[in-house]
């Protein structure tokens, strides 16, 4: 992890995660990233699909968004200072006292010059890896995507090096005072399922084993 | 919903959501929202706990965040305008190509300028409502905070006037010639479950009503 005064965070310095191997795990495991953009007079903050490469041309390596050309924030994003941050909730924490409630969490925050892609092999790439990100493998087993679709899709590169991240596990730091009372104080575990995969009703051939191993890997 | 020009969707307005009663349900509904929050030369975007009252000051009603008085960011959101951000993530979607892939969601976004609440009456009223928020009914069971605890403690209100909410649901929005393949298409229901509330080590009194009702509302 390479922070600057940009991603130091200011507080609960023991939550601090200095491990980049568990910052790639987080990068992994996460389907949504929330993507902030400065626009006119304010930030925006947006949902958004999201790939991976540790090996891409950024500093630390790439993490690719893509989005329709004609969405209204793209031009203030590329070539612009974003933030995308990946939060995954693990629990709530429910301590003894309101001050000592909390959230379970991982979460990964990385601030870097958006790089509008342009050269035709890392874009094919780039959208390769958000497929797969989704569903690992899927990509490859799908049609090429058109000159059309191609021409309709952006795809942003963030490098990852200017990142920090911050984690929580486990119950409350509650108060001794409090702890002594004998009031109940502990931790709600939070994860992510997936339901079965829902063919869409003009369907007969069976689910895809990339699709089927996905939910199974939420289950 | 009041969108301005700053909460106007620029695409996919066939994803919009007008209603003000689904904003509102998904406010309740969700855990977790994102922050974005100018700092210097970029944005920066961190998770957040919230509370919501809809008959809240603020016009539209009043979103709560609290943060530590120590958050590097807080005194670049007080009394500047920031984005909260709420996105539920439903499913994945699965289409038969690679540009139809999509992810099912409710996302609410709110732009308006963060007020620091100074009320002491209303300070405490949004501190409830954040508890409340992650566990229905739990404020009331707690003792109450202490001035060094409330001394410790920043709440900053959002008005939800100006917002938007974009939603999807279902499966993929194929092209006919690639449905008409025979390729499989579909999507992947996601959904938040709790797992049984861990009690603390040196915790023998049973899991109060409240938690308990909380992780079997997320069964």
């Amino acid at each position: 992890m390479s922070p600057t005064a940009r991603t130091t965070p200011t507080r609960g310095r023991h939550r601090v995660v200095t491990d980049r191997e568990q910052l790639h795990a987080l990068l992994e495991d996460a389907l949504l990233a929330h993507l902030g953009v400065v626009v006119g007079d304010h930030p925006l903050v947006l949902p958004v699909a999201f790939g991976v490469d540790l090996a891409g041309p950024d500093a630390g390596g790439s993490l690719y968004l893509h989005a329709s050309v004609a969405a209204g924030w793209l031009d203030r994003a590329a070539g612009a200072d974003v933030c995308v941050t990946v939060t995954e909730l693990d629990g709530l924490v429910t301590g003894r006292s309101a001050f000592h409630h909390s959230m379970n969490y991982r979460c990964a925050v990385v601030v870097g010059r958006a790089r509008l892609v342009t050269a035709e092999d890392e874009r094919l790439r780039a959208l390769d890896l958000v497929v797969d990100h989704m569903v690992p493998g899927r990509a490859a087993t799908l049609r090429p995507s058109t000159r059309k679709e191609l021409a309709a899709t952006a795809v942003l590169a963030v490098p990852l090096a200017e990142a920090s991240m911050k984690a929580r596990a486990g119950g409350p730091g509650d108060d001794p005072d409090d702890v002594a009372t004998g009031t109940w104080g502990g931790h709600v575990p939070l994860r992510w399922v997936a339901g079965p995969p829902v063919p869409d009703a003009d369907c007969s051939t069976p689910v895809p084993a990339d699709v089927l191993a996905r939910a199974a890997a939420l289950r």
